[in-house]
């Protein structure tokens, strides 16, 4: 402890993939541990040059990985930028002094800003464990974050990550709540914003609770994980963007959020708000159009419930001088027809190419957003903003802005078509009373979306439809007959999921 | 999946000794993970003939470790009972039904005895994660469990567990909810009620949030990682047992919440009850003594909150038909001298030994318990109850009792003396005001107690006392000089731990 030669230990790359959790493992008879008095479970930090990282300490009793040796997960050895052989420090991990704040959260009061900070700046270090990390996300669920409460942690996510200034006015920027299956308008409202001379730098998340998220679907036809850098060009060159917002860095700490609210298939009003508008702010937006569908089966259930996560995104919007405008739309059913990153992608193609069989609901509700956008920035009068995106995308000048901004991210693909298809079928005639967007999003899921990309579904019928017996209600796509088998279980003990009415 | 041939790969022990959580590592380019559709942090069951666990899936890409190949962490190879190079099948773990309650205790209602009953069923089969675990803990205690809850986890807690028939009455038991530092009566009350011809068949947890449980400390005299018929054999021999309780698996539910609890440094007073009553009746106990220490650094700050949770363990154990007494006992400082495994098991030496340097304020305590055993379960009648302790204590008849139960565990030990020791002084000369329990617990954790048995502190004053400046308050037992290091870090920023007056 006392220089920098002590508790030295050669670095090992053991090729593991986790997910998030940093591991190290050591050789039980490690001098440099036993002194240290580490014990198997330890938080350690590894230390190398002037990057150090915190890791659960493993013990190994076999001989395949040497004393004085530190075998390090992928991540861990991407984040200390090693290479094979190099030495690291390996040191007890600092005491945890905001976990008595996570206690306070969940046996009394709410929390100051400066005990968020601290708690922000503790995930952000990578020092709270799954553990830790469920405690905060559990107890701001289950005893809601108070509206000042949710300030402070847009602050601190603000504060602990990057942020970009544009210098420029108005930046625009577009967001849905989510809760509803594909309805993946981002694509076009960017295309469409963009065409028209404005900046929206959208960064989007992966999969939370859906089968897909906006990064994954676009993952399907273009590169997404660009970093601030590459982000600002793309920005520059084309005013808009379509990127995978973790990997620009703007709230690290929503981002281990995140991992455990989709872990639990659940979000919460206090840190979906923090999440949103932490992200908007830090990538220099200042005026953001909010989408809340609302619907029996969305995440949205009522008005009411609408109306109080509108209230606590303007109450925080405002602090932050963030201009606000909220839609809340029709959320009763999917919009658009894919569910899964490549599905939804074949469906924003189809409506920005013109495609004759492009899904109307999703064309009107993504020109609708966009004109809000508009709007909202003041590029168009009130009550014109429609008119000028449907102008835009029927000229062709949203499809060519599209095809430039994948261009500039990197190119673009085919998306991925899945090996196998397989329809469900109504099992008898009726008309289509409802849809369950929960457990229709499950179905997806199961099928393999988002992991893989092709996996889904596409849906064939809306509310209002007369279906025959025996044609299909939706066809299953997977990869692996595995899967295909795992779903179609799923799908003979769910046959409610479309509800048919006589 | 079709058939038992098919997901076959080949065992491979890793020597990884993780606290809890079962890995499974299998190669990126593995047919079978590839086939089902397995991603990095898929949860999936390995199955090797009637035995099954779930694991976490990770992914590895060099190639230590050969495709067809899974490695398997130390835990998870002991539970299946394998050997190098045995055929294990891989699976997808099937879809966690229960996690639906665990939303719901979280955003809505109390959870129906069923609904908890599925959620401990999960838990026993190791298909909840860390993060899944967390929720529930951390719902229930941010929201605390109605009463009728309680029960209902009391009651699936059992059910999942092994329960003994002695198949006479009285069957007696004591517990301390803790919050306490050192208090180690147990092995005093055991013995002596033991001696006077009762079963006692007492197990004992490790350290919750406390520098040692009593099932460290006595690790450090005699053997207690025993199994039900080791238990069994040593009760109908000798009456009593001081035996750690998850080597008899009376509550496999309660062991995992109590790792998550640990790592939290928190319990609840629902998720305790539930905890404490159900392994007391899983081990046939008929006849209960609860000892709720009072003090404003323990973990029962006052009278209220300690009736409030009487009251709970008293309804609580009518629906199960146990005959319970509630002690409130006067928590304001530690009783005993030392703090930590061995310091701890030195103090019971000294008090059952009637070593003329016991700590007195021990004695006490274990008499005045013993006695409340003594006389609720009728041995003898109300208020002769610790007239007869002391007899059986001050005539030796404990100290053999003890002596006998040892050796029927496995024979007896001395417990280890650490390596480096170095007392707190006084900066100035005053009376003892006040101890903080909590801090001074922290101090004996950071010294290394419970992991390093030896570490931990010895307290030298009590309330009361008047001490010269430069005088020992504590003197700290460490095994490294990083830990020692470490804890002096700690003490040196929080010199009020024992609280001085002029």
């Amino acid at each position: 402890m006392k220089d920098d030669t002590a508790n030295q230990m050669r670095a090992r790359r053991l090729g593991v993939l986790t997910q998030h959790e940093l591991i190290a493992l050591v050789h039980a008879d490690c001098p440099v541990c036993r002194s240290e008095g580490m014990s198997a479970h330890s938080q350690v930090t590894v230390t190398h040059g002037d990057k150090s990282v915190i890791a659960t300490l493993y013990q190994v009793t076999e001989d395949w990985l040497p004393v004085g040796s530190v075998g390090l997960t992928d991540q861990a050895w991407e984040r200390l930028d090693l290479e094979d052989g190099a030495l690291v420090r390996i040191t007890h991990a600092p005491p945890l002094a905001s976990l008595s704040f996570v206690r306070q959260r969940i046996f009394d009061d709410g929390l100051t800003d400066d005990q968020i900070r601290a708690v922000v700046s503790d995930i952000v270090r990578g020092a709270y464990s799954d553990i830790h990390l469920t405690a905060f996300v559990t107890a701001t669920a289950a005893k809601p974050l108070a509206t000042r409460e949710v300030i402070s942690l847009t602050r601190a996510m603000i504060d602990t990550g990057e942020r970009i200034d544009w210098g420029v006015t108005p930046v625009a920027d577009k967001h849905c709540v989510g809760g509803l299956p594909a309805n993946r308008t981002t694509p076009i409202v960017v295309s469409i914003v963009a065409a028209n001379g404005l900046l929206i730098p959208k960064t989007s998340s992966r999969a939370i609770t859906s089968p897909a998220g906006t990064a994954d679907t676009m993952e399907t036809l273009t590169r997404v994980d660009l970093n601030r850098d590459e982000l600002r060009r793309v920005i520059e060159k084309e005013g808009g963007c379509f990127i995978w917002g973790d990997a620009v860095d703007f709230s690290p700490a929503d981002t281990a959020i995140i991992r455990v609210e989709r872990a639990l298939n659940f979000d919460s009003a206090g840190s979906m708000v923090a999440s949103v508008l932490s992200k908007k702010i830090a990538a220099g937006a200042t005026h953001v159009v909010i989408d809340i569908p609302v619907g029996p089966t969305a995440k949205i259930r009522n008005r009411g419930q609408a109306r109080d996560l509108a209230d606590l995104f303007r109450t925080v919007a405002l602090t932050f001088d963030l201009k606000l405008r909220i839609e809340v739309t029709d959320g009763s059913q999917p919009i658009g027809r894919g569910i899964g990153p490549a599905l939804e992608a074949r469906d924003v193609r189809a409506v920005l190419s013109r495609s004759p069989d492009a899904p109307q609901d999703l064309r009107d509700k993504s020109l609708s957003l966009a004109g809000a956008v508009l709007e909202l920035t003041g590029k168009v009068p009130e009550g014109e903003g429609i008119a000028r995106a449907a102008e835009t995308l029927d000229s062709g000048r949203a499809w060519e802005k599209f095809l430039a901004i994948c261009k500039a991210q990197g190119g673009i693909f085919d998306p991925p078509v899945a090996k196998y298809q397989r329809p469900v079928n109504a099992t008898r005639s009726g008309r289509v009373a409802a849809i369950d967007n929960h457990r229709l999003a499950r179905v997806a899921k199961l099928a393999g979306a988002p992991d893989d990309k092709a996996a889904g579904l596409d849906l064939h019928v809306r509310i209002g439809d007369t279906v025959r017996q025996g044609t299909p209600l939706y066809t299953l796509h997977t990869e692996s007959i595995g899967e295909l088998s795992y779903v179609l279980d799923y799908v003979k003990s769910n046959p409610d999921i479309i509800e048919l009415t006589r």
